[in-house]
């Protein structure tokens, strides 16, 4: 008997005909004599129209009370498979975050998960029960009110779940049959990974691969859980075991490189003829960073007066306008001659523990996309991975240039 | 200044623009120095849509799980109705069944309001913010399990907080502006009441009226909470009363009767020629009742061969099949000849505390009902209404012959 953690999103609930096909494989695990706990994400399109109503509402609507209406989703699913499971003989109750309770913090909208009560989930597996837990939310202790994780925060109360009640394995069905090599429909000779390491599978979903929330990674990481991704649309009966996010050391066959990831969530802003003097980039960077952008990627070089310095740097495409504009307002403390934009462009990544011990990974790269007329106009390396931004145009050529290049094509 | 609850029903909070004038009428009361408690149902048609999926995963679902399915329509409600409030500039906040706690029984679906806490709201009211309170759901608290009151029971829940935080007034906002002699739909000529007594509220909600749930009218009348009936359809600047719900003290001017109800939820059972022995009205009515069936009209007479008797009786249309055939179960108990049964039937009830000191109202109804060529099935009476059962055919006829009978009819 193992003790293991299920959870579904929100393809895999989107009506009543999906969550009885989850009620199915739910039922294989208990039936093979596990104690189980489901996470359920809302009914796919529910959460989007919850967040326009509160926008429709106000523009600046308050965060709390955002929670309040959009946890609303989960609790409906949470509920619905309890019942659908019931149907087919199983002993399931719901469990709302608060219930359990799982604490946050109140950072509505993305909260942190702080602990979560094993107690009563522990009576519940006393008597046979399986939990059906309301993903994605929380409470805030504190003040009593309801939180909410961020948008995939399911993945992480599952994760997090799993870690509070010591379960075995986590599963994450979805509407995928694992993680790939990159994104299939860009690269039809995309692999299915059997296994990947939590250090690249946090990489690989911090740079672009939506196949994890973030935080869910950094969880599953620090508190050891393995985790499996898999499809909620196998047949119940007789499910692929899917990929496995695991220890390096779990990992035999290391390749240099594991996946390539991309995002076009991207935008570049420049600033040209910035005078050379020590301190301005902390007078660009820290008013941003106070404003809450997120700069990503950061190029300084010597401008073509050789005087003076143009800077480089990339923030979220949702971020560029108000970026622009704290930037135009920054003119006379900063003293560049023009500043320039580009949200047509893309960051494409790739990743894997074997660059730590393989050297040149990069600029094997850098060739390879030079060869096909790619331009980079901007790099970042990391210890297990690099990134170049290149013009969005050339996105699948790049990501298709550099599956063949580091042998991740299928057979 | 006042303390005031405010409650507004599914259609009055359908869309957004539609709690934006919800938001308009709170502000109102705010303006004028109130202070105010708002209780929301959910959006209209959200709950029917909640109580299907319940339906859909398993016909015989679990209550307490439904109940967390369908408290959600609520909770949306609350929270963005706290939205649209702040977007003018008042200070609001959601409140959940659970938060404040509005404390309840364990049954499930139909659950009754045992105690509510004032402390939190009254600490809301003390920072001068509004307190927007999900009507319908509770919470019992030894299971820490969400409950619902059953439909309607939203109004439940504003009488019952307008209780708890001594409120001066209760105001139920809904699609129509007031309770009304009988349905306008039906009769044109029927009268917008400025006041009724709560014991015949009572009565109309209990008898077809389905302005109030009939708990509501119980809980406000138990605890004198001072209720109007109102439209939130009226300007916001400028509304109209409606119609308040008094102690008969209250009322200078009582008529005989006040208003004629109708019930098209009725169905008949007869049971022919059963054996007039002692202790069969027992076998009958006391396993209905076991089964939860609601027997209401009963009637008793000598069949036509002298030596038995034959007893009809109605039970609401939807127990009616099932009722049937615990009655075929019983023939060998109780011995009829025939079981027959209808539900092309409707109640038509006429209401008023003036008929504790008025004889023969009723025996009016009779003779004019006859003069009509309507035939009455069954007829049971107390003091403060009669009702009598009729072929639904004649149910228009009816409710305008007995409105125009006891001098209700608009000039």
């Amino acid at each position: 008997m193992a003790r293991l953690v299920m959870k579904f999103g929100g393809t895999s609930v989107a009506n009543i005909e999906r969550i009885r096909n989850v009620a199915q494989h739910v039922k294989r695990e208990v039936d093979a004599g596990h104690e189980v706990a489901v996470v359920v994400s809302a009914m796919s399109g529910k959460t989007n129209e919850l967040v326009a109503w509160c926008a429709d509402a106000s523009k600046l609507y308050d965060k709390r009370e955002y929670d309040a209406v959009v946890a609303s989703g989960e609790q409906v699913t949470s509920g619905l498979l309890a019942i659908a499971l019931q149907e087919i003989g199983i002993d399931a109750r719901s469990w709302q975050g608060w219930q359990i309770p799982i604490r946050t913090s109140d950072a509505h909208g993305s909260a942190r998960i702080e602990s979560i009560g094993d107690e009563r989930l522990g009576e519940g597996f006393a008597r046979k029960e399986v939990a059906v837990i309301a993903g994605f939310q929380g409470i805030h202790e504190a003040t009593g009110r309801l939180t909410t994780l961020g948008r995939g925060g399911s993945d992480t109360s599952a994760v997090a779940i799993a870690a509070a009640i010591k379960a075995d394995r986590c599963d994450i069905y979805t509407d995928v049959d694992g993680v790939y090599t990159t994104d299939p429909r860009i690269v039809p000779k995309a692999r299915r990974l059997d296994r990947v390491a939590f250090e690249e599978m946090l990489e690989m979903a911090s740079l672009g691969a939506k196949v994890l929330q973030v935080r869910s990674v950094e969880v599953a990481m620090v508190h050891k859980v393995k985790t499996f991704v898999r499809s909620s649309f196998d047949d119940p009966a007789d499910p692929r075991p899917g990929t496995l996010i695991c220890d390096e050391e779990d990992i035999v066959e290391q390749q240099v490189v594991t996946g390539i990831a991309f995002s076009r969530d991207e935008a570049q802003l420049t600033l040209r003829r910035v005078s050379d003097k020590p301190g301005v980039a902390a007078a660009i960077f820290v008013p941003l960073a106070e404003a809450n952008i997120n700069v990503d990627m950061i190029i300084q070089v010597v401008s073509d007066d050789a005087k003076s310095t143009d800077i480089t740097f990339t923030v979220p495409q949702a971020d560029f306008e108000r970026a622009r504009a704290m930037l135009e307002g920054m003119h006379g403390d900063i003293g560049y001659t023009t500043l320039q934009g580009a949200t047509d462009v893309v960051k494409i990544s790739a990743i894997g523990i074997g660059m730590r011990s393989h050297a040149g990974v990069a600029a094997r790269a850098f060739k390879a996309l030079a060869d096909k007329g790619i331009n980079i106009r901007a790099i970042t390396t990391s210890e297990i991975k690099f990134s170049v931004l290149i013009d969005a145009e050339y996105t699948e050529l790049a990501v298709r240039t550099l599956h063949t290049l580091y042998g991740l094509d299928k057979a």
